[in-house]
């Protein structure tokens, strides 16, 4: 029996770590998160040994038994750790050897613990990716329920926050679906990144020990093994490339989470908070704020600095594994927890968001956004578009400076600006009619507005098969 | 015809810019390199107003000409700027207006600089892709060839910058190439997800005029075409995951650096730079610098920062095109110039290193890398791996408290320290025989280097053909 | 005499550099903006030789000559660099050795590039620190002149973007101006951070030569000298300390910008930019941007990459100078030159920006702005604060749910919802009214507002002095 | 009395908060952290509110007693939490009403989350600055002690990861001792800049209550009070200024840490762990790593993280408060988390590690770190730099390429190889002897080195009184 209360390394020390050092190193209080996957990769490993005839099949059911014991007691909770474990895997080894003894004491042989900690996080990911993506998923499928009931609501699009052009607001919410299902797309080659085991690469030359990764890797579910064991316990760019696919998609909801800001404010009013998903004030009794997209567009950032965290601790580390590493475990887990919650309250309060058709029509009205339709208009009557831009501009800032909308132009006065005009252009003022006319693809045209929609509908198909796929 | 002296967009403005404005905004200090794609783009832009009918065969003829002189002009430094160009957009209409008139004032019809110079990013970004992906082939290459070479040059394997376990040397420089591996992955990803045309978009609803995306991005080369105008012109996530691809290959290149400072040190002496790739001192006549490593290290920095740029830059942008766009251009140039770079001279370097065998067999004969080997050789004898961990931890910490090595025990004191020790297990104690015997898959036995030889080989074979396809 | 066609380090090499390396390692595109801290430099280091005996009158006279020719030369531009000149260092000693042959020769005695760069940053930083300083002061007396300009116009204090309490909008200018200010103190810390010569230093650990590094730091200005010349080549903390400052001041800036971004949309419409500070839009000819906002908000990101990129380039370098710190000059460079141009076009925009008191005061009147007013008066009146806010925000909701504003409450109905609701109370309805009330310490009451421009007006008294101080 | 079971503000909302976003929204699971700072701050708000004549006295008796039993109650962990507690305000303030009732309920009168938060934080971060400030002033006495203990150990100064200079050890540990000395200065800065009182900013407007700010703030012990109000609820530099400092001195401790894995490698083996302050291997018996230099090393970067964090959050932020400040507190308490405990372990590892000067002495004995002394006599006998460095250059190229050290060569050997030469010059080769001869100012000769640390020692001494004077 080793002794009960060092490190399991302690063979060659002389005193015992110091106080200030163990609590600095240990990584308990966060990677008992793996705690699951450490008693998956346990069990696997056991079975590895069992036909590497390493341990009897006595062994192996004592020590499945006190896994199943660990797993218990670690999913309530109620898992006693001891001052020495620096970790998860030292003190599941720990509680082996103390339930069964020297049988416990063996599940170490052939690997170490630079293989099994990046199999855990692996197994942990790859269940973690999977819920994102559903969560992706479901905020695409609600961005595609409001664009369907919105397809003919019209609104203004902007560039510079200035009103810009009409369009309809379900090309809008369209927009962000796209975004996602690129989101989704990242998610996936994250996956397959992450789904390569790492076990069997011991420290980082392999062991001399007769034991098969393949097979290790099989029972896990590991769609691949590490081709290098130096790189297999050195490289973590399946965290990397996922924390960086968590950044981007974070990017993309903190745009969203900024319209439903500015939608929201009293001066666009284009849409209403509902009461479950808007939070008061504490002192002003008549606020009513949209706290929940402002975390969302804060926390954006968080998950850039995971990514800024781990990208900056390996940079520059040599072969092979250096305890670096550590620092791997927390912007992983924090990316997933911020971005799983992004994901979940964006997707109700997109769900359950109140749209102001109203408000929207009376914005684009009061716009000067069909200017472009002006200028189309004149191209098509064959003047150069440079010129046409010039004339639709002096007519704008003509009527500005009478504190006139180019909506209240008149048939008349249009025809008498300039000649190239023709009386029945004014028709092209209305906003309405200007988005109907965009009719090229990828459009805000209804036809067009149909058309990405089924775009979509296809999409949504094919990651419903993936995400059923990928179910462990 | 245009104002000459003023911003293509005068019309309504009863000012010109301020000077602080123009110089602060104006991007053509940095977006002139994206002439030959701006003129590439507004070439097929003409063709697709010709099927449109919006212009004539003989105006497309005049417009073609004006687009071959200015692309020499741009070519050669001599395209002759006017203070007014806010950008090569506008610098090359304003060309063109002054070439041929009418005709030119005619080019912007139907599209935007929203879809623009997107679309010009993109073509930019698809050939130094390419680029990029062939200098991490011919670092594989480049590393492949040294690991073959040293396939049996006996070496220490380290962890935490301690000697760990002997490795050949081979296994070491296969570990940087199948890390590389997966970057030419990404940055293939990155391709595709660059890899789809936005013209067409317009400002971000389409266009009235009947003008078909498809068609120009068939004749830029585009895979695709965007599926929504608004998120044609407001997203960027293929730079943001071009940036983010490059800044993970960045990392691997700094610990590649990294291993190259520490093997040409005096106190590792692994490694000796060829003078061609290594630098002197100003002041110390006998130094021989690593500059071009540690550069490569700094400069990984610099991706990260890249990535962090742009990643703000976005964050909480409302839909659809807002100007803190054009900060996305510096970050890509300046990512994919770093990164050629660092490929080209890291490439060298490992051409030309000349390692020291003797140096290396010296230092892993001197280390205690094979006290794993020792109670692995426990563990077949049956004792628990947790026991034999400590027998050996114990006999390292008696031969170091007598200023001794593990590779200076006899077979008479192996057998002496503990019964469980045979005499000759001390033939375990040579560091070659420790290395051939780490026969597990992805290990460092020779059958097992050759066997990730082979696995590499394979992937160059694939990725050749892959560069292949990607020529334009 | 030295090879004319090799680095100045050539004498230990048996070949010259590849070309990759000196493309990749040369710095001389970047660094030769420090052409004019190189010749001070060299200038008071030829004085220190000439003091320690070490060249003559006669050598100093021809140095100085020729340090006046290239100062004129790279300032006009002509300076005619050589293909071996890694940087503006060996360019500038090249130079003296054709000038003045073996005089030149002797300048490098007694000094390394490893302090010399970091005393020609430290010079050029001082200077562009004392720029900033000046655009930080000249926008907050812009922003003092516009809070006393509308210290009385009535407008709406916003949390969460949502209307929130009646202000006058001379607080909120003022608001940015305090913050502005800690910025000019932060960046006088950064001044004296760099204020501290290297140059003696050496490589790291001083000379034999019997040079005073006192007399070259007085000669050029400094304040101080290293303690210590491993600590003087290794660290580069001024500069992280500037880029810290600058990322700060811009996330100040960024959120001014983000504030005339919204100011100027057609759903805020407060305030109006001047056409000299405006843009248009290529395709859109009614567009009146506000860009140069825009821009300044995406590149207060770009501060905090230069930022990262520094500090991940100097994170785990061990002593004393190691080529990474060559990734110094293009963050401070471009933070610099990023900063000034915020700094300017900010004022110019705060300068001539047209604030619209009507559309502001009808903001604030069909807001719910004064519910906080009412809550506390019935504190006043001796009721709870958390039951008032729950009363007034039942009252808040009753009218909502009818359609109607605050502002819309008789007397009459005021007291009949809850008794402990005076008629009276109904005059607290009234924002400036709530406004001129918040006379509390810093509060938005005219005579708190009065208050803080005389401690703003304190401020920018001792800045001023600060800045003439500051003129070399 | 307010609703038990839902949020404050619930008076104008008809449905409760959804599960998700009050999971996403809430901050009590971080910031009950400020748990002590709150009833310190309600403590003196309710005195405020005394004074103010908006409580009694009893009132004040009674919330005195309640706020006395929550802070037991945090301390000791056994704070009952409500399902609707956002965050530590409102759970103190729902249990001072379930305590006092009506009294409990006044106590929110004239004050706002938004003041109060970072009025807390403050509070916090003050305390944990100067935590922070001594465990710095620690860390540098440790390296004082060091360097005074090894002020004539002779060893080499590196430039490049290559042998540079000869220099005495205690030369190097006062490098990072004075890199030290600005960090506490700056952690200075940041305390001064967080010593300002915000309570009575209210929302962001002030108050209309009687209430004197001056008051809370000298209770609550703070240097001052706020200018704006509205600056005082938006604006965290002073949190940003502290994570810049924390990032900064980051930095510094990651080169030590560098320092330190390279030193107690095999190779250089110039120090030895102490076994407290060392840590081993699960699978490697042998091994004894520096986990703890490897872990500061890495946690550097979690430092930038939490920097990049903030910054990015607060970019482009309205006026004034928004909920994205909420994310504040978790990069600071993780900054100052990580700081601390980085100090701790590495004065730890300092003060106890082995240093072995025979090793060192080797090694510089070894190198060619006297080739400077060799050029700079030459240039004392009249020798132009350049040319002294080319001979010495070409000296050190014909050794090594006869298999050669520097110090090798025998004086008649020297003065044969250029006449420049004198044989007597042989004695520059020694190592000691050209440190000795370092003696410029902050040269490592041994004057030098005591100069430098009673400069050191008059730092520390002012640093005491410092820490002295800031204790609470």
């Amino acid at each position: 029996m080793t002794k009960e209360s060092g490190p399991l390394w302690g063979g060659r020390f002389s005193k015992p770590p110091a106080g200030d050092l163990m609590s600095f190193s240990s990584s308990i209080a966060f990677d008992v998160r793996l705690a699951p996957q450490e008693v998956r990769a346990t069990r696997a490993h056991a079975h590895a040994l069992r036909r590497a005839g390493l341990i009897t099949a006595d062994e192996v059911g004592a020590i499945e038994s006190a896994l199943d014991e660990a797993d218990r007691l670690f999913s309530e909770g109620r898992f006693e750790f001891d001052i020495s474990d620096e970790d998860v895997h030292s003190a599941l080894e720990r509680f082996l050897i103390e339930r069964v003894g020297e049988s416990g004491a063996k599940i170490h042989a052939g690997r170490s613990r630079n293989d099994l900690v990046v199999a855990d996080l692996r197994l942990w990911l790859k269940s973690e990716i999977g819920q994102i993506r559903s969560g992706i998923d479901a905020l695409m499928r609600t961005l595609a329920g409001r664009a369907r009931e919105h397809a003919s609501t019209i609104t203004t699009g902007y560039t510079h926050l200035q009103r810009a052009q009409p369009v309809f607001l379900g090309h809008l919410l369209l927009a962000h679906a796209f975004a996602l299902a690129r989101d989704f797309e990242r998610m996936g080659a994250a996956y397959l990144r992450a789904d390569v085991s790492p076990l069997g690469a011991g420290a980082m030359a392999g062991t001399t020990l007769p034991i098969d990764p393949a097979v290790t890797a099989s029972e896990l579910g590991f769609a691949g093994v590490f081709d290098n064991a130096a790189d297999a316990v050195a490289d973590r760019d399946f965290a990397l490339e996922f924390l960086a696919g968590a950044a981007i998609c974070g990017v993309h909801l903190s745009r969203l989470a900024e319209e439903i800001v500015l939608w929201t404010s009293s001066e666009f009013a284009f849409a209403t908070l509902d009461d479950a998903y808007a939070t008061g004030s504490s002192i002003m009794p008549q606020k009513k704020n949209p706290d929940v997209a402002e975390l969302a567009r804060a926390r954006s950032s968080r998950l850039v600095a995971h990514l800024v965290h781990l990208l900056g601790a390996m940079k520059g580390l040599p072969l092979a594994y250096n305890r670096d590493l550590q620092e791997d475990k927390e912007p992983v887990f924090g990316a997933a927890d911020v971005l799983s919650g992004m994901l979940s309250v964006l997707t109700g309060v997109m769900g359950t968001l109140r749209f102001d058709p109203d408000r929207m029509q009376t914005a684009v009205r009061e716009s000067g956004a069909t200017a472009t339709d002006l200028a189309e208009a004149l191209v098509l009557a064959g003047v150069p578009f440079r010129q046409a831009h010039e004339i639709v501009g002096r007519l704008v800032a003509k009527l500005e400076s009478e504190g006139r909308l180019l909506a209240s132009i008149s048939a008349e006065e249009l025809a008498a600006f300039d000649d190239r005009f023709t009386s029945e252009m004014v028709r092209l003022i209305d906003p309405r009619r200007s988005a109907e006319a965009r009719r090229s693809h990828g459009g805000t045209a209804p036809e067009r507005i149909a058309e990405q929609l089924r775009t979509l509908d296809g999409l949504l198909e094919s990651q419903a098969a993936d995400l059923e796929k990928a179910v462990p």
